[in-house]
């Protein structure tokens, strides 16, 4: 029971790159806009040098297509640039989406060059939707792949979402705070998110609450009388360990305790984290506060969370703001939207491939299926295949993957189970997909993570490489394909 | 007459922090919900070290300011929590913004620690809208300040907007677009955010444009005949030099020329952009395709754009994408919301400042204003000074400005004008500003670059820091209040 009045009314058709509307009127006028092709949505690098990324998106990407609809204003805005013929403009007025989707499902961890989407349709609808397409599944994995870096490095910590003042407009803090749940994440602070999503809102006060009082003990003190059950007081406005610290305590023994309460947490947000934290310990300690938490924030990654916890920091709650919401050290997820086949007059897909002088942008061409095999002894994934549509891994026989550059890298793989990774998201237009819920998905996310990958390939730093490869028919097709533009 | 379906109509009112909510809970509950007080929203350091900021999202922060009510369904949400009392969420329920605010236009060159921002009223008001102000103000600002750098190191050469894919979330794309006009953009991709604020929509064709028909000569013959008058071909699919350059010039002399038309540009999407605009230059130059346009596109930003430049690249317009609507280099903007002065029982707004033993994130206290002092006969600006509300610069007289920190270091100003820099957009709730154009905002942003900024301060590395001072009266009051803090 989602409440999406924030979302839901707006029309983003017209979020698209220009280019988009004049090659569709292009291939309408040319005779060309039935033509049935497939595109794949890729990406080429994981951000942060990591070993794998974390889908998102999908959601929000039927959310745009459900909502495809070209108003007269926008027509009339498109007849006023004198591009596109009245034909057309007709066409787009009524516009139906008619493509089929496919997707890998949020949550999972996905891999360079693989298709985590695929769109197959009339030329027009393919390509219109490109923009919005990528925007979505790179803005969203972006997000959920720096989410579950951070929250992995605070290993088991909760991890919250702090960061709507530092993120790219309304969508980008929104959106943001789900995929970082996705991710990992324990709750956001973003409220219309945790309502939206039905995730926990977080937060206490802000240094002003300090200064607005007489002195730091009034103002703790009026704080845990009004909200004495989720009491965190924030310790650093002044100085934590001679006066935040001991005012806190002093709140917790005074107000609290004799009302049968407990001081759940102190936070700090300044300072350095890992001194503060332990002083702050010893004393809270001291004074019989052992339950209570310290949650600590400030300019927090994955690398200083790490960093932290091996000296030894006292932190158990950790917020993490811009570097979380902005992927601040990697802002960009470079998904590419590709076109992979062209059918022919004889009804048969055609591949089709860029190529490049840059080896890691020829594309992979085909319409095609990507396959994680699973190892049944350890539940480990062993490797992705990337496989022609129509072809099919049996997973009761040995089955041969070779790196599709160094094909003298080869392993035969047995007692495996082969799992299509995309699921049908549109059937010739219609939503044939129910989106599981932002828990469900969290939690399949965090069962994928824990379970399925190596912990090599989960190192911050120079991870291992995990297979991604194609099946000996798409490899074949692809090395001909190559040969014959050579020529 | 812009036509904002995409946004006006969303509630973003829950868009806050939670502790925005709870501290607002508090101070209604202590009776201090009518205090009146002064928020500052500043930044401490201008992104990728640059010497100055551009500021934008005004127009954005109005629109959020005046849609602000709280639903039905907010207060329900808000009730579930259990936090928050009866009375409060009925003051809620019947909220009306009755906050002053004064704002810097957007377009103006902005520096460190001066308020850009500046809200007087309530507290519960003036603390609530810290999330949305922050977030609107610094992603509008960050984008508006890369744009700036990006079109400076074109050096007048048209840079466009391309980044909608790589944008996060929607309105990272849209309001990044308008804010890439701002800074100097000539126009951008994104059809919605072209169509909404009345500037240029461009773009021509991707490589699947190419790849879908029989080949290359066939795909740039069908688009010239269609649009002829605005005809720019991706000449990079197969071989920039070997078949993109020939064929783009065999469609001018078979398909253009022949009608009157010429060819307008060719767009290189990758490779070396250095080397293949020179060949593909002489090439169209001795076609006698002399005003053929070169268009370059592909990860570039101003450093990569002022290599191209000092290495002699022949283009002619930039395209510029993630670099710029993510703002990849520097993501965040870090712009804050403090405290300043509080109403006492007296009715007169009492200084605040937050200490901290980082001495770069000491606040000024106090209901400010900002003043920029210009040379009167160069029309430089020479420092901005930031002054109690009610003192006043006299221009007509010589005026001493001293670094706040180094105090020893004065100067005395003479020959100049002294304008305030904050206008009014709010009175008592009201707006009672009228956001100029877009066109008109990008036109006044380069004018204040191109004419009242030093050329030293315009540096990409190691520029000049302007100066950015205190009134005597300012300063003493400070060093009073972080003195008696000592104690």
């Amino acid at each position: 029971m989602r409440n999406m009045d924030w979302k839901d009314q707006r029309n983003l058709t017209m979020l698209c790159d220009f280019y988009e509307l004049t090659m569709a009127n292009g291939y309408f006028e040319n005779g060309m806009g039935e033509k049935e092709v497939v595109f794949d949505l890729f990406f080429r690098r994981i951000p942060d040098n990591g070993g794998f990324a974390i889908m998102a998106g999908v959601e929000g990407m039927i959310e745009y297509v459900r909502n495809l609809k070209f108003t007269r204003e926008d027509i009339e805005y498109l007849r006023s640039q004198k591009l596109f013929s009245d034909k057309f403009l007709e066409y787009l007025a009524n516009f139906r989406f008619t493509c089929s989707v496919w997707a890998i499902p949020e949550g999972t961890p996905i891999f360079p060059n693989e298709p985590i989407v695929t769109v197959k349709g009339n030329v027009i609808q393919a390509q219109f939707i490109e923009t919005m397409l990528l925007l979505t599944i790179n803005h969203q994995s972006l997000i959920a792949t720096k989410a579950n870096r951070i929250v992995r490095a605070a290993k088991g910590r909760p991890v919250l979402e702090f960061g709507s003042r530092r993120a790219h407009g309304a969508d980008g803090a929104i959106l943001g705070a789900r995929s970082a749940i996705i991710g990992g994440c324990a709750g956001t602070a973003c409220t219309i998110a945790a309502r939206d999503y039905g995730v926990n809102a977080v937060g206490t006060m802000a240094h002003s609450w300090i200064q607005l009082f007489e002195d730091e003990y009034e103002a703790f003190k009026a704080y845990a009388k009004l909200y004495p059950n989720s009491c965190t007081l924030l310790v650093d406005t002044y100085n934590v360990l001679k006066s935040g610290v001991p005012n806190a305590i002093r709140v917790s023994k005074e107000v609290l305790e004799p009302n049968g309460y407990r001081l759940k947490g102190i936070r700090l947000d300044s300072g350095d984290l890992a001194y503060l934290s332990k002083q702050a310990r010893k004393m809270l300690d001291e004074a019989g506060l052992t339950d209570c938490k310290i949650v600590a924030s400030n300019a927090l990654d994955e690398y200083l969370i790490r960093d932290l916890l091996d000296q030894g920091a006292q932190i158990d709650i950790f917020g993490v703001g811009e570097n979380l919401v902005t992927s601040r050290s990697e802002p960009v997820f470079g998904g590419v939207y590709k076109l992979s086949a062209v059918k022919n007059d004889a009804g048969v897909f055609e591949p089709r491939i860029k190529v490049s002088e840059n080896v890691e942008k020829v594309t992979n061409p085909g319409f095609k299926q990507v396959w994680r095999l699973f190892d049944k002894k350890t539940g480990h994934a062993i490797a992705d295949v990337i496989t022609l549509r129509e072809e099919e891994i049996d997973d009761t026989k040995p089955y041969e993957i070779f790196d599709p550059v160094h094909t003298w890298k080869r392993k035969v793989v047995d007692n495996f189970t082969a799992k299509k990774l995309q699921v049908e998201i549109f059937r010739d237009g219609e939503c044939v997909y129910e989106s599981p819920s932002l828990e469900e998905i969290a939690r399949y996310c965090k069962d994928q993570v824990d379970n399925t990958l190596w912990e090599e390939v989960k190192r911050f730093e120079n991870p291992h490489k995990y297979y991604v490869d194609l099946s000996h028919k798409l490899w074949t097709m692809k090395t001909e394909l190559l040969n014959s533009y050579k020529k």
